[in-house]
């Protein structure tokens, strides 16, 4: 990972609106793999009071393309191409760990695994999974 | 369509705290097909100023699940299994419109499309485009 | 659509060793669409003698690929990058159909909606729908 | 898993036609995970000579869906509901081992993981990766 790649990536981050408009934030930045927090608020939830799938995806997106981009130069740019994204448990508890992992990174084109797990307490309960393709374009 | 399906959807979708948190609203509910409408704000951005994939797929996840709910009795609830969204084109302009569309509605699961419009001027350019799976279930 | 693309793309098509092994064949080849005919053989079947949803993605995924390459240069060549599908429905009857078309062509990347229909007698019922994306490269 | 599993898996795979018409074979069956191998044979070329992304997806779709099923009751069938794949790098060598992995058992659906290796003399190359939903359905 180039030295200055975590920096970047949290410039980045930063740089969302609606990362943080959902009050999600960074909690980890390594080579292939990037952690988001998203605390639940009432401002999250879908009509049964879980977190909406559209913010477990949210977060779940964004955990992936920087992942993707801890593998890139300094002069290219992440874009997600497309995610697949199952989602099999209520997102409930005190909030949503976003893990993107990157599983094949190309010249053209980046693979990543995303894992969504829900914190309540002490448990820690995988809630979604997914599949992520991005591409890296000169900035 | 059942008389009061829209009055539910709309009860359901006022119901949901993420959706008002990003400024979505309802645009048309009928048979097979709802359409929700986000207006571009500072609050929805990515890292460089277009709305966010992740704002997308939220709306584009909701409006195929309501789409879902039209086929469904009143006894009956939807989640969303998972879903695949391929975004081509930058999401930017005066917003964007998601149309969910029942594709296949089974005695228990559904397949809606998904389709995302942005809307500039008099321009309306597909910018991403889904595919969805849904479970009825018993309220 | 190139004049010869009809042709380049039953060559390819006939370049295909599981094309043939499968039965495969080319109904239609015209811009942005291309359809493939797969009759129904026991050589086909799943364990509960319908179509195998891997001979149904099979010719989904060539359907599409070379949906893909109606919009292609003479030096280009196209490659499936992933593709998405949800079986619905058995895949039954005299054979199976499946229509590859192009919903976004891009510089590098081409988006395909893949539908399957299986033919019965005088039915005709979407058994399987899908999302592809493909990468276009120097040949 | 049930003891009789690995012999109902087997049973079931000799059961499908394609899976013999391909060349297909089943390499090992444990609790949550199964995979098979297929041998290269021109036979299941695509146009470049490398094994056809439809065969690769089908054996793919079947390590997932004997994986499934190695969680399911004596009077319970598994059907695949959808699947998506990211073929990343040509499938050449002797031949493709895939192996379905279960992520989440649930009541009514179950997410897998599959991952396709080319193998080619000591190399293990990953080139497809996927994620797959199937239904448990009363035989």
């Amino acid at each position: 990972m180039h030295g200055e790649i975590e920096t970047r990536v949290r410039a980045s981050f930063a740089a969302q609106g609606l990362m943080a408009h959902l009050g999600a934030s960074i909690l980890s930045v390594e080579e292939n793999k990037v952690v988001v927090w998203l605390p639940t608020r009432p401002e999250l939830t879908q009509q049964h009071g879980y977190i909406h799938a559209g913010a477990t995806s949210a977060i779940a997106d964004t955990a992936g393309g920087y992942a993707a981009l801890t593998r890139f130069e300094p002069d290219e740019e992440v874009l997600a191409v497309e995610f697949k994204i199952n989602m099999h448990a209520p997102a409930k508890g005190e909030g949503l760990e976003a893990i993107g992992t990157v599983i094949r990174s190309g010249r053209t084109l980046t693979i990543c695994h995303l894992d969504v797990f829900a914190i309540e307490g002490a448990a820690r309960t995988l809630v979604a999974v997914g599949q992520q393709t991005l591409i890296r374009v000169k900035a």
